[in-house]
């Protein structure tokens, strides 16, 4: 069953601006409600941003792959699975989505509509956490999707709802949802500032993920066995 | 297997009994160990209410479809999913379950079972988010039903679990348990003048969601594909 | 494959036991670490116990049935699924296991083995919320057994996650386990003169649920359908 | 599908090495934000350990069995899952992988990549607590294993979600992971002096379970039966 591009860009912009609308979303419900407990905050952050995941990679998989993410995309072009034409029509689903869902988000909590973050996330210490974070997100997509596709949206959604809290940088691992927190000041924002070289580390991550699984993954009986 | 109507609706207004007596009591429960720290009573209302959803779908939906909620059924009698003339009899048995099981709680609870709720809860960005969650859910479930039926369950529970943080109405989502939240005074309530505008956007939001999925989810070969 | 009565009776009394040592040691930690914010003692002590009783089943439940609750073997001895001359053996393997996991978790705290609980949990509130909890848990077990067996470990952990918050008791719903919760003067203890009362509720929770599952679960094409 | 050894380690170091992480990281992350509440500190430890867990056995299990725990490659070996000459190098993948991922945590955060733990665990109970979470680790493995496969990583990430609560060692019960804590003086870690003993309760935990179960999953119809 394949839908055409139109119906599959729709697909990568509604999950993607719903799972911006949840990380933004919830941060500023969990921030207002938690009282300065950070803990707490980021406790309210995780739950809905996993369980949002899983719902929304069971809702749209079969439609677009529910990539929601421009590295994943960008991989899955490496790898054959997404022709190189259509890389550019996912990714610009992907941040128009991205950014409508932080609209939707502020609209939902009836705060300015556009924003800029002051939140400076940068750092070696940082980068390397969206390095990290983004390896793992590939390496256990590449694995799942290969040994067992139906457990994937259980997979990432458990796997971010880990990163959050592993991680310094709490896991963005994802370049269009980078890009649409950038346009918020609550709690979920980055600074536009911080943006590109997060942006540059998530890339570094997948692409280094993709390279290890590939060899990882390949069970050719001539591959050299001790 | 077909069951027939009376045991259809008890199935209904068990399950909306159950939803509505797990949002309420957890909700007392939470708020009264909380000591003022809501995103933790929040957290108390949260997780109970996605684990019983997930639980009653598993049991009722081979008997009833496990709706409960006018929302699903209007959408399912607009489908072809549910006869028109069992639409009437459905929403008698959710709302009717609902209100039973707000008494429940207060029962449980030792409160007067009876009570009017205070908490108004209005305003254009409210009426937003309820438009925003009615709208997931209805999405979710078209697709997942087309999809993965089976895991029906896991993405209705989940999505609510993300819904009640990515909101600011804390996404009730549903005709049946606003009215029957209507009835109590406790940490779920929803003062009775609120009710109106909240099914209103939760239906506009339902039938949006209809309509979308419906163009999403067609596969037809001969739509436009670029 | 059926396994001897010798071999359930110990599948019996583990996972009872590992049920009960969960249930009070994650309470005696969760009390001891949430410095006086019961909600989150609360937090601590249901997800553990939800966890470990959705592995519990999986794990035990080919072996002996996984009932680790004497409400729900009397059930299945009234319904065929278990022989009335294996009730006693069953139940006594419930109640011995359930109070060595009471011991165990002391052991594990370095605690006094034996202890009198003072926490009177009583009144017709508490009474009438451990019947609404067992008549759940069986009409959920009933139904789910029936319609999708292989999510049973899910249905049941899931269910008594909510119960714990939506009952103000927070939902024994085990005579095994209300026993054994008699050993402990901990955050889940019972004053043993609370126990009978417990009991004798969770009992007509569970023929009630089993009388109503019965009637509604009979799809016989015979029955009156409108 | 067989996998050469080359392979398997580097799947045994890349699981172990990303469990330690998480653990360690999320430990590092909790500890932090929950202003010294530290059941919420244990919940925002927990919760990522359980999720990855399943993700990492998702991912890993089809490659090298997923393991990631030397008291589990040493039963697998007893049980002929595992040829005895791939145990050390099953092991050494394990440890380096693990404090691998001690390092890496550190990274992430901005700290010192070497450590040395200053938190003393001994004592008779937790060495109890050891024997008890991997005698129940292992339990579940072996049943699971046998019964139900595809539940395995759901089985395993929960129960160690279960067991961080349940017993007063948070529940460690596993040798590998116990060195490479052993590098941190964060909220994960451990005297390296309070090592030995907990590997030794692990072992003896896991050996008795061994036993126990299998025994106890014989069904033989000659077992004596009663």
């Amino acid at each position: 069953m394949t839908f055409p591009l139109v119906k599959r860009m729709t697909a990568e912009a509604l999950g993607t601006g719903f799972l911006v609308a949840t990380v933004v979303g919830s941060g500023i419900m969990a921030d207002k409600l938690a009282g300065g407990n950070t803990a707490l905050a980021l406790l309210g952050n995780t739950l809905p941003t996993g369980a949002i995941l899983i719902v929304l990679i069971l809702t749209l998989a079969p439609i677009s792959g529910a990539h929601f993410n421009p590295a994943v995309s960008l991989v899955e072009s490496f790898m054959g699975g997404l022709p190189w034409r259509e890389l550019a029509p996912y990714v610009t689903a992907q941040i128009a989505g991205g950014c409508l869902g932080t609209l939707t988000a502020h609209g939902m909590f009836d705060l300015a509509l556009i924003q800029a973050s002051a939140t400076a996330r940068t750092g070696v210490a940082q980068w390397f956490a969206e390095f990290v974070a983004t390896f793992g997100l590939l390496m256990t997509i590449h694995a799942v999707v290969r040994f067992r596709i139906g457990a994937i949206p259980f997979a990432v959604g458990l796997y971010i709802t880990a990163a959050y809290w592993f991680t310094s940088s709490t896991s963005f691992a994802n370049p269009a949802v980078t890009i649409a927190r950038g346009l918020t000041a609550t709690f979920a924002g980055i600074a536009p500032a911080s943006v590109p070289a997060f942006i540059l580390a998530q890339l570094l991550g997948g692409l280094t993920a993709m390279a290890l699984t590939k060899w990882l993954l390949d069970s050719n009986p001539r591959s050299p066995s001790p």
